[in-house]
């Protein structure tokens, strides 16, 4: 029997939810669940049903076998997880590293109180990256983890540049440096400073008569944001950037170099290069909703984080199959 | 209380776990277990105590936790993981990937009829690019799998030009062309043939009088081997070969291209630079070890694979941990 995907929010990470459903032959859309008027809503696909987000009260939309909750982490996620997992098995993509924590507990409580099977974090960072970071430290205890992103698009430092007054629309690049990448890969575990590991490119749109030095000088001075990293600041029209800045790539690597004794020293690289993070990231999270079908179907309740997923738990064909093809 | 590790056999691999157990502080070494008379074999650490492969029949040696399995995949594995699963928890390093389900479902028998645990297959590869492979699969089902071994001694090609009648001594190098790699990176998912991926670099040693010119074409022209390669072949005295050839470097690479819709291409790359295969493939079966540890103390009997293991149990520290610290 089909897995069947329930969607809630409908923005580039709920396409790309809806793009990977249509991928994986095992799996069938229950439909977009939205806060708007479903009527306003068009789909990628014609068949797709939108349903509106109130009938996932109370549990409602019993069809659904796993809820793909697509909200943004600073405010959407905290509240939405734990309060569809009353009802509904999850799963979300919370990316604020530091409350991760915090929201495993919340999400973990209301589905152990439901009976309910909930996977948070889930992605390429936090998520694939994760995991790379912790096979190399399993398989190299001693040695050095390096992460960088890019290139691509921040989307948190480019909505600090545009809360700058005179600032009316920006995008940012985050930019690993190639010679700290090279120096990371030459299995010495050099010490890298922020301001070595990447550089920052602003594409910045200007409202009419804003001051272009006292903005450019807010963005390179930006504490925590740019005041530690080299900026390079082109100023261009919304034109510009509607037509040149348009796409969401990303990606990024992260190595472990270590020793496994005096004479022997090891380099474990992982790489995304993405042409679109929301697509691609929307397309891990429908992988690991198999997973989530798969774990509440044993029973297994609560939270849980990409590190608590077997990788076979990922693919629709049984042991065997892996085994004989894959292994 | 630390996880027991027995060790038997005492070739490069085993001396690569003795290794990584002491790298891992919540592991001890409880032998090496060796079928030659122990007080002839030197350890690498002073304090490793060495016992006789004998005592590990009827299940004797039963302060062992892990026993790691380190014997050769043509002759020794088949035989010993199912015999040793009787009595003890295993894990080994089969790479014979043709034969891995009938390996699989022998070492199965033995272990759920024992209620032991086993892992096989295990290293990297078979091991982690399996994981890679079946990783890739999942997060972009609509695509292209690369895999490409070295630069790094195939050991199997070497042993196939030792048998050729003249030849005293010889090493193989399996190395990716540069050229096809960035075909895969390319996110094109260009169909690439055996002789575009690899070419095959000889060091053959010649017995007095052999040869060379038969010599070279019994290898060029020698069916699966090489035939299908662009070969060279360098003769050098065993001195050279000794001197310039004694290292055991490896590595490669596992690529998965993908389209998520119709104008997104992702490309998903992992790759290992490894400066000695046995000692990084003992790393990765150490780890590995504590997962069958794990796995045992919950009552999981039978045999498993890598795919069978969610990351956290590769750790020493607990979700709590693992969740605040690298997701």
């Amino acid at each position: 029997m089909a897995i069947r995907i329930g969607i809630l929010g409908y923005g580039n990470l709920g396409r790309g939810v809806e793009l990977a459903v249509s991928k994986n032959d095992d799996m069938e859309l229950a439909g977009i669940f939205t806060r708007r008027d479903p009527s306003t809503v068009k789909t990628q696909f014609e068949g797709t049903s939108v349903r509106s987000a109130k009938e996932l009260e109370d549990g409602k939309a019993d069809d659904i076998g796993v809820l793909v909750i697509c909200g943004g982490s600073a405010t959407d996620l905290p509240k939405q997880t734990p309060h569809y997992a009353q009802w509904y098995n999850v799963i979300d993509s919370f990316d604020t590293h530091a409350h991760i924590p915090e929201h495993f507990a919340a999400v973990n409580a209301a589905a152990r109180g439901a009976g309910k099977t909930a996977l948070i974090s889930c992605g390429w960072d936090p998520g694939l990256f994760s995991i790379n970071r912790l096979y190399g430290n399993a398989f190299l205890p001693d040695g050095a983890d390096y992460t960088f992103w890019g290139r691509g698009i921040s989307q948190g430092h480019s909505d600090a540049i545009r809360r700058i007054e005179g600032v009316a629309d920006a995008k940012q690049y985050t930019i690993p440096v190639e010679s700290a990448l090279e120096a990371a890969r030459s299995g010495k575990n050099p010490e890298l400073t922020t301001r070595e590991k990447h550089t920052r490119e602003c594409w910045v749109v200007l409202e009419e008569g804003a001051d272009i030095d006292r903005v450019t000088e807010e963005i390179v001075n930006m504490p925590n944001y740019f005041d530690e990293y080299d900026v390079t600041v082109n100023f261009i029209t919304q034109k510009e950037l509607d037509r040149d800045h348009a796409a969401m790539p990303h990606g990024g690597f992260v190595l472990r170099s270590g020793k496994t004794s005096d004479n022997a020293s090891h380099v474990i690289e992982y790489s995304l290069k993405l042409d679109s993070n929301p697509e691609f990231t929307g397309s891990v999270l429908t992988a690991y909703a198999r997973a989530v079908a798969r774990l509440a179907a044993e029973g297994k309740q609560g939270a849980f984080t990409v590190f608590d997923i077997a990788p076979a738990y990922l693919m629709p064909q049984d042991g065997d199959y892996l085994r004989a093809h894959m292994l």
